[in-house]
């Protein structure tokens, strides 16, 4: 059978590894890349190729960075005494967009699943502990995603370090900002009058 | 504002440059990448450079190829009597799946669009008028789409080709194999019967 020339058929067999990524989507995006600059081409080869080589998980935290330790685990203007420990390096991106916490962060570098085979020694969970131990951390604010195996995962951590004498905090549940009580799921709604606050 | 490491928002500036890819579906498919074993980030990295480096146009055809002359304008069992108008390299390869077709193709590379600023001249026209008064070729067939675009390109290339004393032809327009009648529009139901032939 006929088909597209070997550099072709390579380039829809690498790009369909990635995730939402079919066949079609990957031949759209090589007949774009075709019509391009071959400059433009390069350059996005170039890309992809630096997150093999420029880009490594912070010794600390585990964020994703340039240098051994990210930015932000290096600020000196950072409060050492708060770890907000997070899923993924994105969810760093979103808490810093808030300009609202000033402490450190801790990737666990996903969460807790049992039915995708995920257990406690797959995550970045030995670290924290660690850090916790190592006597300057006050308070853990754990920020995984309210969803049932991001609320596990912070349970899990809860036991753990209870233990170690910190304060254990959750981010708050409730009614997002702009939205209204119609529109919330009963869970929801049931975790934002279990949360209220005098005001 | 705390951004990701240069690295990876060089990576998410050149992913997003393609077709159908936003910022989201570009973290999340460097994430996965990030998450994946080295070689397999330059492995999608050399595929993609390669499609600079070694993938040309066939020099008669216009169809994707690794050497100067695509595989299908140098074989020798090719009918050369016969020539198949596609717009892009992949009609080609949808052609060539039904074992149907025993001619050669050119590919416009586009189809004639006044809205997007396609003409004539952006398109591999002249080259195809060259292939026909080389004198060799019998039947022009016209496969574009058959959308409105595609259509106006097939009636511009009729008016071009016919001159030349070349049998032309356009594909068949009517109901897909495997269809129904009701649940065909009426603009193809009646080039289905328009287009009726003895059985």
């Amino acid at each position: 059978m006929y088909r597209y020339p070997p550099a072709v058929e390579r380039a829809i067999e690498s790009l369909t590894k990635l995730p939402g990524i079919g066949p079609r989507t990957a031949e759209r995006m090589i007949f774009f890349l075709l019509k391009a600059p071959k400059g433009e081409i390069r350059t996005l080869a170039q890309a992809i190729g630096d997150l093999a080589d420029k880009v490594v998980p912070c010794v600390t935290c585990g964020n994703l960075s340039a240098e051994k330790r990210c930015p932000i685990c290096s600020s000196p203007r950072r409060d050492e005494s708060v770890i907000c420990v997070v899923g993924e390096p994105n969810d760093i991106v979103a808490i810093e967009k808030t300009s609202e916490y000033q402490g450190l962060y801790h990737v666990l570098s996903g969460t807790l699943s049992p039915l995708e085979g995920v257990g406690p020694d797959d995550l970045r969970i030995t670290e924290l502990l660690h850090r916790v131990k190592a006597g300057k951390v006050k308070e853990v604010i754990l920020a995984t995603n309210p969803n049932s195996e991001g609320e596990a995962t912070a349970l899990y951590l809860d036991q753990q370090l209870k233990p170690l004498g910190v304060r254990v905090t959750r981010i708050a549940r409730g009614i997002p900002v702009g939205s209204s009580l119609e529109h919330v799921d009963e869970v929801t709604l049931a975790k934002a009058l279990e949360g209220r606050r005098e005001i």
